[in-house]
């Protein structure tokens, strides 16, 4: 198997924009290719669902065209919010086979052109057919994995509400990030409510974005060195746990596994935390920290910026923002930026990174382990 | 890189199905799996717009769970009408890295749940907005490329509708075909006009279905041999030509060089016969004719079943009927039977096949080789 690497970012500004999805992955494409020729065997674009935000069917072809690569092929991956991983994968499936030497990844959506209740009604087709018509949407689904973990670990509302404090405070160190304020604990605790015991400033935001990568059979600074993919029920009521997720436990297994590496040696990573809760559950199922437990490595500051194991240092799809097509590969930037050492005010010290990205209600998720090299 | 070869295929009877498109593929999958273990590495879903036809997004995760296949990664790849071969494409690529040894591919689409008007509606999406504001459908643009093929060549309206008969009598030989009753010129001419002169009998129909293959990194009796995959301008517009297609000629290409070819080694051909000019058009820009001598190898019953080469023995879009996504993989299933000996009353004497898919108005194509071994 050939080895595979990362020879190029680029990533827009997150957050409601006025340019087309097209243009919005235009202008990371142009960051990405700014020091290279701009040649692709390949186009693997990463997009949840055009068809319906932005009205264009045929999204692989409409990219090529617009970059301008006539002849390139192209196709486009949807695996629900973690269509960026996703398409980064299937990306690192084309390298590592021989068949293509250079590929481009895009990951990109565009959401803020709808209303939020058409946005919803979008979202909420992510969800198992039953209990949408229960009427679940994503946030009452993580309110309930919310309400169980408090119960079970004697989580405060308080304390769940640092995650998001965390994160914003990161995203004040993140040019591209969505959100660039701080934000206390007593401001996420009066947002606005939105499914109980989860407030606004718990819930990723709504946001457009894009980004691009380049990946490499030549060897560059950063390797891909791992991937897992797992899925699991696509129905909340059959999962073995409300608290833990089988889908992030396997997929990281098989990551760690191929990458020979086990979660000890991780230094920074990128976790999908969608909602608060997942902030904290997310690393337990990685393998950073036992089962209850990650609320504690939060609040003692094990996963901010000067911490042992810094997590969502570009703000998290909390402060960064959730263009949910884009996440997975904007994850993969920050984390080469960090290994790279170009994070700017949010580096940590960094030689072996993980991006966790989550397809649907945490049940088909993607870890990416990258290394320095 | 890994050989990979089909060890299973699978496909359900096209049509008006009453039931949902996940138990579609599950009938498709249970066929494929009858003579063996059904433990996949993966499943690589192909599906154009289950979004709009269908209601449900998250459908990779949707498909393995209705399947039973948990924890099993799963990605849905959107080509368009290409989708099917795209997921196949992608499926290779899993196998030749090494990554994987064993994978499922699925492909199908559920449209006859919607209006015509609807339909119609999502498949304007595939062409350029600025085309699809002024009116253009794809039977439409389908219409312009006929009238200048005809002016361009001399093709007569007789001529043309041959395409429709040759497909429908091998449909007749198909049990899976959507259509299997003859017709004759004359039922073409007299069909309702759809988009002058394309009348109903030149176009395929709105169709439901599902496809299953099975690829390994184990030897079996046919062997992918070589994919090629090109784009060209979304707008039919900025095309080089209105009755050649570089999207074809240059996958073609790719696949020919890659399996170590040249159309007249190909024994058996599949091809996108969305409607019937395409099936004058594609085997000129699959290198089997010259340029304006497609109809006259049509007429001439070379490409009949009978015929030095065979061409849509399936009956084709035209005749087994275009549930979008299915596409490409059915076309798929076909050379495999072909090459196996197992097509029944349309078998064909045939080592060598090759299928080529059409995405959009052809500018997102794929074109793949199977061998016997």
């Amino acid at each position: 198997m050939a080895g595979v690497y990362i020879s190029g970012i680029g990533i827009t500004k997150f957050g409601k924009r006025k340019e087309s999805l097209q243009t919005l992955m235009y202008e990371s494409y142009a960051q990405a290719t700014e020091s290279q020729e701009s040649n692709f065997d390949a186009v693997f674009v990463g997009c949840m669902n055009p068809d319906e935000f932005v009205g264009d069917s045929n999204f692989a072809t409409l990219i090529v065209d617009h970059l301008g690569l006539y002849q390139t092929p192209s196709v486009r991956i949807d695996n629900a919010p973690a269509s960026g991983s996703a398409a980064f994968e299937q990306a690192y499936f084309s390298i590592a086979s021989g068949h293509y030497q250079k590929v481009l990844v895009l990951a990109g959506e565009k959401m803020s052109n709808l209303s939020t209740g058409e946005t919803t009604r979008i979202l909420s087709k992510l969800i198992d057919k039953y209990e949408r018509s229960t009427g679940a949407t994503m946030p009452a689904l993580a309110a309930l994995v919310t309400r169980r973990y408090m119960h079970d670990y004697g989580l405060s509302r308080e304390e769940l509400a640092q995650a998001a404090v965390k994160n914003h405070y990161n995203g004040t160190l993140n040019p591209y990030a969505q959100f660039q304020k701080e934000i206390t604990i007593d401001d996420v605790l009066k947002s606005k409510m939105i499914s109980d015991p989860l407030r606004l400033y718990d819930c990723a935001s709504i946001s457009d974005g894009a980004c691009a990568a380049i990946l490499t059979s030549k060897k560059t600074d950063v390797k891909v060195s791992g991937i897992g993919h797992a899925t699991d029920f696509l129905s909340l009521q059959y999962r073995d746990s409300l608290t833990s997720f089988n889908a992030t436990k396997i997929a990281a297994k098989r990551a760690y596994d191929m990458a020979k590496k086990s979660p000890k040696d991780i230094d920074v990573a990128e976790v999908h935390d969608a909602f608060t809760i997942l902030e904290i559950v997310n690393p337990e199922d990685l393998g950073f920290f036992k089962p209850g437990e990650g609320a504690a490595a939060l609040i003692d500051g094990k996963t901010g910026l000067s911490g042992d194991l810094p997590i969502n240092t570009s703000g998290g799809l909390k402060a960064r923002g959730h263009p949910v097509g884009a996440t997975g590969l904007a994850q993969i930037c920050e984390i080469v930026w960090q290994l790279r050492g170009e994070a700017g005010k949010r580096q940590v010290p960094a030689n072996i990174g993980l991006c966790h990205n989550i397809g649907g209600f945490v049940n088909n998720n993607i870890v990416t382990i990258l290394e320095s090299c």
